[in-house]
């Protein structure tokens, strides 16, 4: 599919079939991750891979809105490193633009994901660092959930010209 | 070209050749930003579409990086709407997201563009508020600069595998 339509037709994925992504497509996901830009080309960014259920149990914990990994067969949590970064604060647009391209590149593979936000509640920060370990300069801006995807929502028209505003606000 | 293509082709293009983009395709780059996922799907985006070249002047005496404007044909200045998101800081994230759908569209379309950051400095975000008459609750993340492409930077590869963390830190 080209990139338009994989933009279009990317969606969250919460249910999934049983089923494994292979190590090989993750490292896809990553390598896709991996070619954002970043401000200044500082790369700040950090992935743990989680595939350990009981990782998953305590993520639930953590997460209020991560059900979905009690059928997910991996998850991302996306950081970024604050000692690598341009300047503080940039880490958080430059993960999100590496978050939308592992997004976009799961979908052309066929594979069901959904960003959980984390960075900038607290206590998800919290907790997630103490169960992976984070030292202090990583901070986590969201989970990605994968599986074999269960359902296919339809393709949503978001357009809205309201947004758009010509050379002035 | 397909996602993965698109994504590992995407570079930041600074120099651009005389000609167009048509609205038809500015359209299909707002769209694209428009189909990214945001905290609760609030989609808090807003974004100004710069074609004046007087503009494009008071840009570059603001931005100090921003010196491609002189030929660029068309800039968006994308911003987040800070009374729609889900709580306060995530339409950094969200808006970094709906930028990078821009970037991958572009690349598809054959559009040069390169991401220039605002958000976190703090005089570029008053000066651009400033210009565009941004009301306070709007706040812009990034100026992207688009033009038909003088330059043909080769891929990188930028994958890394210390940034990738098996189960723990």
């Amino acid at each position: 599919m080209n990139t338009l339509e994989a933009i279009a037709k990317r969606r969250s994925i919460r249910q999934y079939k049983p089923g494994e992504i292979s190590r090989e497509n993750i490292e896809i996901l990553l390598k896709a991750a991996m070619s954002a830009p970043t401000a200044r080309n500082c790369q700040e960014w950090e992935f743990v891979v989680v595939r350990d259920k009981n990782m998953f149990k305590k993520m639930m914990e953590i997460h209020p809105y991560a059900r979905m990994l009690e059928h997910a067969d991996c998850a991302i949590v996306v950081c970024g490193n604050t000692q690598r970064e341009h300047a503080p604060g940039y880490w958080i647009a430059d993960c999100g633009a590496a978050t939308q391209n592992i997004l976009l590149a799961a979908t052309e593979l066929g594979i069901g994901s959904v960003w959980l936000g984390v960075y900038p509640n607290q206590e998800r920060m919290d907790g997630l660092s103490r169960l992976f370990k984070l030292p202090a300069h990583i901070k986590p801006l969201n989970i990605i959930s994968f599986g074999i995807p269960a359902e296919q929502p339809t393709e949503v028209n978001r357009f809205d010209p309201a947004k758009i505003h010509y050379e002035l606000w």
